[in-house]
């Protein structure tokens, strides 16, 4: 192993800080021998956008193959221009024969390279984000028709409110994730080409850039994007997106998997170096950990909308590793969450049984509504109030709280307190408002372009 | 004045430090006195959606009027539970008779009523903001038309690198305008309403979210979507993009009216306090300002995803400030761009002087490619990278130099050189760039809903 | 009431959205009033700094008080310049003679007059939230006290873990608080002055910098920082931090005061529109929204380190806002803090209850040391394993479980289990670390400078 | 190679998309593999500090070598347990004969180790990044001697505005340095103990802290801090200022260095792909990337500091990959500015040139400091305005249009234009102020300890 090989492996980052998204088929798709093999995919195009004759591209094409490149030297070289496209390039062309080398990077910037490479890897990327999405959805719409009348406490500021249902719980994260997949799915990825100020003025006509995003797969660009950052930052606000549905729905489970509660658990547990006994909500504490950090990429990536001149010093840069990151936390997190909804337990009596550890004030809100007819609105909010206090101080069922309030007396007959009590005859509108949100389908599928 | 009111107005922001948004529509808006007009709609819309009698929506209406309220006396008393809500809802149904009190937020809770006035500000707000992205976009076509053929420099990482022209930069700017502003136009801006915990436990069926959004004049959502908070993420990453737009613009402004530039200076130039002669871009250092906080704002929009329960502690009390502070940067930035993009001056003799800044370096490009099938790609390259220091060094035109060059003695015609050399003849596709940008429309308008 | 009045009315922001620091002294000291004040307490400190005559002083400093301006139309009138001093000067030597408004601003330029006034504001603000800050962390010690020994399920990753106790909890929570105390306390708050562009050129010699230091209560600054912003970066790192650490203080109470744990609840809960049984955690609730809006106020601070040149278009306007509204936040926070810390209410007895919630398997790490010596560390720990899933699956007590274990049979005194199960014996150092962090003291107060 | 180094290799990051850190010791010391071994590290001083017998602790110390481990393979082992230290743990007990196993891990749990791991992986960065940071500092006071006295342009919002002298400039950059580089060498980075929950439980007495601490090498805590995370909060927010200083020299540097202004250049310019005659300010660009990601991280780092719990679910794993990329971004800036400020080039002709762009407007606020005892504040100010834009419109000397004011005549004595006008003579304290920041010497080092 050459000493050069070493610094590299002791620089690199494998994801030994990062077990969200070891693993998983983003990862590899964003990886720098991946992010190198797109440079190259992009230097292929190009030469092919333009012309060149069959031979070349086919030499070009046959170089093009990243394992034939070293990353680590590149990334060193790539610190005399601030970019690895040039010392890529220089290899590239040294790798063809002299007629073909003219037609590598020919017109090209390195900026064109770098933006169509970081969109190439970003729609590889996104085939298995959307596909784990997909799978997230689908094990939520089970979830949900399954639970579609499954009463669960509803919890408001910690504490218990009014009833729900565990169905459309489930069928709200589907809709999350629903929104958040529709937006990732529903972005342009263009190819960029511009040249060195964005004018093609090196390149060729405007009809290049059709020409071009055909040969790479990528979204025809309106303009040269050089410095009109929009994809890069939409795409940023889109994995957040993803972060945040899939966030929620690890709160949630993080939440009602607690040890007082009881009410998910996790279908694989994780292990403790300390604790034997520990089955912790792993899946969903990685996907807390992604939700924590996209917001603040996206935030980067919004900044560097702000890009002076025809390339900006610093704000390209910028969001180059942002993007990855931001790319490797969303398809961690919707992968976690792909194993996670899979998996996940409902223990239904632990809900049932909770609706009970209120004595009945869980359903307070339903009392009021009751009452009122019968004394009217604000003495009907301040009986419960009084006896929701009493039976709370005394640990006492609030029927029979209730029952003893001379207010009430023959004004309501107690064989209907029963009833109005039941949490579980109080969901309102949950099952059918599940039903609703499960008629939501996902945008269709991007067609293979 | 009572010394409540000398309190309120102690604390009162009235943007003192806030020039950027000081005095427009949107400022207004998203006032407190606006919020709490919105809240009072939000009240109103309820009775109506609920089917109250006529009598009492009127009563109801009337009452629900910003002026009746003390917005400082709410907030003070909003400390309790946390939200002005709660007392809001004391003080408008003491303002009613008893029979239309009881259809005063009748099933709703106060995050149904805070939710749904935000939105109501949101879409009141945006109306001002789109139009003036649209004047901003007007005028930018009117820019990018006049100076279709006006050669600068395009500039890359702060040095010159090769001719554009002013009428593509102008077009690229009116690219993100129209980006910004679609996206932004595009948002479903839905009512809300849930009850307790979502179910609709205490106002009835499913159908009233429609009568509800009917009655707001906003979107029907799918689901209640107390914790699925996509509309107010989307609407931050909508803003920041907004401010992105407009930051760029305001960049490259700030950098081509620096008094060694000179080519673009603002209308109306701002003073200074200690030197007279100043004329300072300050709608875009404005700009610049609001550009730099509306990333971070969607950042925090975007962890208010993750909420948990059917009520979050925190995340949801963590929007409000956040998404009128978001509404009043980007309004702000949106009339400063309209402004800016109204007056401003280009200087076209300075941009066509400083083609010539460089010597003849800025179309070294294009010199490589001529001189490429002369003496091979290399000996081009090298030959330039030679040529131009030489030039550098002495100063000396690159016509001079290149004259000189062995190399291509025999091989160059020199009467090929000037014309090889002029700047305004490597604009490469930039006016059809420029035509193309300009066949862009913005997405027809929202109709009025 | 004028019609501009009324417009400044209806953009006004008096707390409606922010009720976490509505009627604070922080929010009277921050408010533009305040601001006002605080500017044209630095106008009066200059002319004194300058050795202006007395008469002139005492004609200036009569002249400069808030209450003889109006924040809005200096707010409106802002705009041109783009910052509220320029117009704030011109009224300012109206109201006084000619003779004492040649002192005024003489030599200053706007910037100057800004970054002392926030520098003011922030260090009356800091009073009040130190004061806070002490309470709280009084309040802490006090529990930490009284909960020495008060055991409780340790909790990791939303699981019972092994025991802790109480006052650990509370003494942590304090440690976190003198952190941030002692941080915010430390950082220096200089005056500014540097005219123009930081030369001092039209005041006069570097001994001022003392003389205005002196004259604003402020410390000295070594150098003009108009664009070394090390003082406002550090600030909005310090608000953070006061942030977050009052955040984990709001996370374990809204942790342990949900419905089914109740280990904690606050002095006063918060009510509901819709519930009347609800005592919501609202200091709680409050808190978390400020600690998860003030790290992106902090990042934008950072940001606007990066100030080009010697006063930066955009990045210093950009801290005013976001200084302000971190000083709020931070606070707000901390008097929800102090009166958190001051109502808690301790529930020993559910603590108790809930060490037996995993019947044993709390302990089960110091069972895996105890049998270590016996069957080997790995059989051991696989033991464990399979007696804890054994009494999860049954829900049986582990006592039962081991008791019954063949391979502890002869090895172990069942005498001893109950011992060793005994999770009131298990809490480790501590109540010594208590004791060890109840030694720590803030550092001493400021002197009154 | 086996199909697992295959994707290990796939997904790897080895540098290519941060040239700004490529190379750099701080990356070395930071890699994934220098992360193993600080956790290898922190087992073996475990060992040591619990007083495993001295051959035991040999054993372990001989096999806790992270080049006998897979970094991957933990990696990918991590998934199940959520954090690499179990894998690992059983990895190294392997490793030891049974006997030293016993002490491995001993009472600990994965975050003592990880906690622990990466304070040292802090403290080893950070000699390189203060050596960095002194360096650059030390080029920066040779800088500001060197041109105590060399007068240029000050400017404010884009614009000149009154001259200044790169002395101070280079003084403020210096001082900025200084201020970042004393908080990161301030900053305590803490060994981390507490077994489980914290307490201390499984492993001994309190004064084991200081044992630990001891045989790490780092800070003894207070407390165990597995919750209590102000060290990394405070860490990320001393980056984040290295960042921001750092990027404020960039930020001049990028403007000084354009090619309308040429007042500074790079040492070594980075060439471009595309045209052969760039010298870009490559350094300059890659410290203001850097600088655009920091304050981001800096957020996430102040959110967990929210960790619910006696171990967070998302808030701690959210802490590892962004303060591992905080270090290396800051690392990476330290060095590019050491670079940077070697090898800067000051152009103090175009400085001297660019004093007269304005024709005198550059010292106008002097000539109202002149003009006023002649002509009243009011109307030297209105006179100077009008003469100002007099010169500008007329591409005049100021001299000569103030010569011709009516106003003046007879009041000023033409002789004295001249020098009022001489921009290298009004460098107001400029000097005095380097002497002043120049006596400012860092915290005294860090002591080896």
């Amino acid at each position: 192993m050459s000493s050069d090989s070493q610094r590299s492996d002791a620089a690199a980052d494998v994801g030994l800080l990062a077990p969200g998204r070891v693993g998983t088929p983003v990862e590899t798709e964003t990886g720098d021998r991946a992010v190198l093999q797109a440079m190259l995919d992009a230097e292929a195009a190009l030469a092919r956008a333009l012309g060149a004759p069959a031979g070349d591209c086919t030499e070009i094409e046959a170089a093009a193959r990243a394992d034939r490149f070293d990353p680590r030297d590149l990334a060193v070289r790539a610190r005399d221009g601030g970019n690895p496209v040039i010392p890529l390039v220089a290899d590239l062309r040294a790798a063809v024969g002299d007629r073909a080398a003219a037609w590598v990077h020919r017109g090209a910037t390195s900026q064109d390279i770098m933006d169509t490479a970081l969109m190439l890897i970003a729609r590889r990327a996104r085939v298995h984000l959307l596909a784990d999405l997909d799978t997230t959805a689908d094990h939520l719409a089970r979830l949900a028709r399954e639970h579609r009348v499954t009463p669960m406490p509803g919890r408001t500021l910690t504490q218990h409110a009014v009833p729900t249902t565990f169905g459309l719980k489930a069928a709200g994260w589907r809709q999350l994730v629903l929104d958040a997949r529709d937006r990732l799915a529903s972005l342009p990825l263009p190819a960029q080409l511009g040249g060195a100020a964005g004018t093609l003025a090196a390149t060729g006509p405007v009809g290049l850039l059709a020409a071009y995003a055909e040969a790479t797969g990528l979204d025809e660009p309106l303009l040269p994007w050089h410095v009109l950052r929009t994809p890069v930052a939409e795409l940023g606000a889109a994995l957040a997106l993803v972060g945040g549905a899939l966030g929620k729905i690890a709160a949630d489970v993080l939440v009602l998997s607690r040890t007082e509660i009881g009410e998910l658990s996790e279908g694989a547990g994780g292990g403790s170096s300390a604790m034997p006994h520990k089955a912790n909500p792993v899946r969903s504490a990685l996907i807390a950990a992604a939700a924590r950090q996209l917001p603040q990429h996206a935030a980067t990536l919004f900044s560097s909308l702000v890009a002076e001149d025809e390339r900006p010093a610093g704000a390209w840069h910028a969001e180059w590793q942002t993007l990855r990151e931001a790319l490797r936390l969303a398809g961690g997190a919707a992968r976690d969450a792909a194993e996670l909804t899979a998996g996940l337990r409902v223990h239904t009596q632990r809900m049932h049984e909770h609706l009970d550890l209120t004595e009945g004030l869980i359903v307070s809100e339903r009392l009021v509504a009751a009452f009122e007819p019968l004394v009217g609105r604000r003495e009907a909010r301040n009986l419960l109030t009084r006896a929701s206090h009493a039976a709370a101080a005394g640990r006492l069922p609030l029927e029979d709280v209730l029952a003893e309030q001379p207010e009430l007396r023959g004004l309501l007959d107690p064989a209907d307190l029963p009833g109005l009590l039941d949490p579980t005859r109080y969901l309102g509108a949950a099952p059918e408002l599940t039903d609703r949100a499960l008629g939501r389908t996902p945008s269709p599928p991007q067609e293979d372009r």
